[in-house]
């Protein structure tokens, strides 16, 4: 003998051929809406689907900025779709540190695993510099939207895990918003103030045009 | 001789192939997103679709619990999709009681219509409880997330009309998560504390293995 | 040589099939979620989706109102979609004046381009008529669902620049929505307290039946 | 012996001078934001901060709508506060009627606990009414914004009980908006195209001026 | 005689010590919340604190950029508090152009009241410029958090109406957020990828120090 | 010679009585309200209040569980008000595991940093359990408000970094609220199943009463 109101309000909530659940696996063949990605449906759901591997191994940092970061946002981890959260891991060098950039989409956490990094973001408004050295095992926030960075402060590879409160915070890379791509020189230099052959020096390494 | 600025606005409004809605009655045939379901297309949208006729007969009580619940969640009821309300009623024979549970997505209220019910919750944190005996006419707010129940206080048959604060908020029962699933009767005891022959006994009655 | 990380950032970001984007204009044949429309793929998205030019000319004000808007809400500009923000263009001739209405899914304010306005809007419970007359530049705020109108304060034709807090704000015209459609004259009588000759007439002026 | 992993986490979590809370009972005495009242200190809340027992007695309907309504809102139920719910009972005598109406806050569910009540709310945009007679046990929804009004449909009292997606939804009474103020009578006659010995009348009856 | 449902409705709802609005204008003399200030009592609000009058001069354009900006945010326009809105006039002499910026806390519209305007925006991740030159009528939404600017595009000076979908939607001007603080000329120059004269140079001309 | 565009937009920003910020540091000797805590004085916030360190010693496992948390939620750590973000520290000695409990108020992921972890959630509605073997490096998402544990799955300590998506996600721990506070033993035994000797003997290991 089993206790019905359990089935009684399972069968209704099943009964409909509606998938409602308790998460939004992304389906990223369908397309996006405003709130994230159309749900996968749930009967193809499993654990595999909320669990990411791929940090687990370093990023390349074999590159001008000896700095890498590996990504989990919902593109690569379709799990945290709807649950207002991602991740990356990031590795860097000795002498390495993150261009400057931005999240539009959500606020950082950055949680040292190994090493010492100085990190810091500048505020809108009053342009104060929040500045400090954070050792292994702390942690540091960074509100949505602001510039920051990330230095690699010692002699040993460092390596972060960093957290998001969005599933796609998206990464605004500061040189390669104005030096990677086709805005113009002109508009560039009257906009930022920095003279033209910076900008000319900048575009021609980082593969921008005009 | 009629108003044009009315028919200005309006042509404007609908002369494109969009169908701007008020609300949003869920297509539950379209995959979901994380904020609901797909709309019905508004020129199939009808009265009918933003009222729900399954409450007014009472739930079958005939069960271990003498009790039962009707939803009338987004799965049940497509108008409340978009809208962030969805209802239920509740009935108990007299000695029953709901099985102790949360619902993870909303926040819950228990209007009683018959009756005398004895409703409680437990905050999080402090563990604090709770309860407190209610009588027909009385309502009380159960905060999202937190585990609950209701026990029919008298000795007549009691009913209430179940809101949430969500579309789809819905439903943990705590014995079903425990014993009415494949969990490891290991993983069981090493996280509630029970004993295992305790496990054994409600995995048996509620039809979980492992 | 360039700058590896920004590389390995964006090819992890870029590699999967899905569509991240900063924005999600709308694919008006898509269907709508509560949330809005599904969004153009990307590649797709031009710089022409994020700006509407249909507000450069003056709203047709050759009506009963002496008044016009032009609505640039998602239905009409699809790039406004999950970005909370949608415009109108008003035009008052003298002597004209918009309906009393209310946008249910928005807030509004109202920049004065041209003229002199006395615009107005009635609070709920308290029912406080909050009433000036804006000069060109002056802004005004319109609380989200409350009656407001907009009436032209001098000897010229007026104009102004409307922005809303929704992409899709709807628009609910007070005398169509008594008197421009079938909602029976014995129920308008009953809930308004307005008599039936009145009801009839402006039902018969507004294209209303029953 | 206790399990010390419970009191490590409660420790640290209550350690502070904050109060940290699942819920947050209004403090009417402090300022509002935007977000809704202060919280009450927790060690101040009690189980009857939950518990609202006015809905337990009738509405007077000894007025001219044959209709009253007892609000149930964050003003009359603290507890309600940031849970995103709140209520009213609705009595209508025989013949009764509320006057049309919007919540520019929140969406509503009206459940017919006795009697026969026909409800409806207009669309914005297409002003398509959407009306129904609903008999005891069913509930209709009504989206955020929109004008409605419910009318007893019977030669019975009847009864209702509402429930709101907000803590603080507000009411606004077509009638007094229109008649009940000081909004000057050109001003109504200019944007509803009412009458003016209408609008005269009606301002005479509900205590207007101007 | 009078309607009594609409006092019995009102009085309950007035009759507490409650201050219910619609509304929360800014106090800004009280402490924010995340949600934004706490709110003026009602009874000291007025109509005036609805409008603001500060856009209808031009902003002062004789600077370096040859532009100047009046902000209308909620700390000089406390009315939008909670309405999820703020506004700003934008005035450009020939040769004038904004610095390239973000805004962290909302998208942005610009609407042209005079002249042509070169704008434009770049994505994050695809790092996509988004240009266009707009005319007189004409409005381009600017997506939350991405680096944009604008640029007299003609002979003649320009004059914008900006909308923000926030009441505080924050400024990142990029050349004082790099060169106008303490940030130390060494991380700019790892993070930027900019020579260390460049930065000197800009330091010395913005206020920067280190 | 220096840009005055940005020191009249600055000027303005500033110029204000108002403490407008991109963040909000929890001022936990002042209300809370739905939203979180009040504001920090911007003036008195430092760079030391976005950045928490107690998370760099292991939590304390010589308990019954074997395990411990050290929580960094907002009343540990009040940089994250506002956020939407909060972390804590997980350790687990051999054989030790986490009460099955659950966050009603924001979803989680854990981040392996040494050992292996055997982590899982129970569905609500389904019951289904999602259930998988974590080694370093991986991260599992845990929707928000579901019955959720971790287990040492390994012979040596273990180490885990845990985020939130809010300030404040609470933790209900199954064992307590059931056999740690005045939950009467009949009602634990009639909402949960268990029987009568199994109840007492909790409460009489965990210090509940009744």
């Amino acid at each position: 003998m089993i206790s019905p109101i359990i089935f009684i309000f399972s069968l209704l909530l099943s009964s409909g051929h509606a998938a409602v659940q308790d998460f939004c696996v992304a389906d990223l063949t369908a397309p996006e809406s405003p709130a994230g990605y159309a749900c996968k449906k749930p009967e193809n759901v499993t654990v595999a689907d909320f669990v990411f591997s791929g940090l687990g191994v370093a990023a390349n940092t074999s590159n001008f900025n000896k700095a890498g970061v590996i990504p989990a946002f919902v593109a690569q981890f379709p799990g945290v779709n709807g649950l207002g959260l991602s991740f990356a891991r990031l590795d860097m060098a000795p002498g390495g540190a993150t261009p400057i950039h931005s999240h539009p989409g959500g606020s950082e956490a950055v949680y040292v695993v190994k090493g010492r990094i100085t990190a810091g973001f500048v505020s809108s408004n009053a342009n104060k510099v929040y500045l400090k050295t954070l050792k292994k095992g702390d942690v540091m926030v960074i509100p949505q939207g602001l510039l920051h960075f990330q230095v690699n402060a010692g002699r040993f590879p460092v390596q972060a895990f960093v957290s998001f409160g969005s599933a796609n915070p998206g990464v605004q890379l500061l040189n390669l918003a104005l030096f990677g791509n086709d805005l113009p020189t002109e508009i560039v230099a009257a906009t930022s103030l920095l003279d033209v052959p910076q900008i000319k020096k900048l575009k021609a390494f980082l593969g921008g045009t005009d």
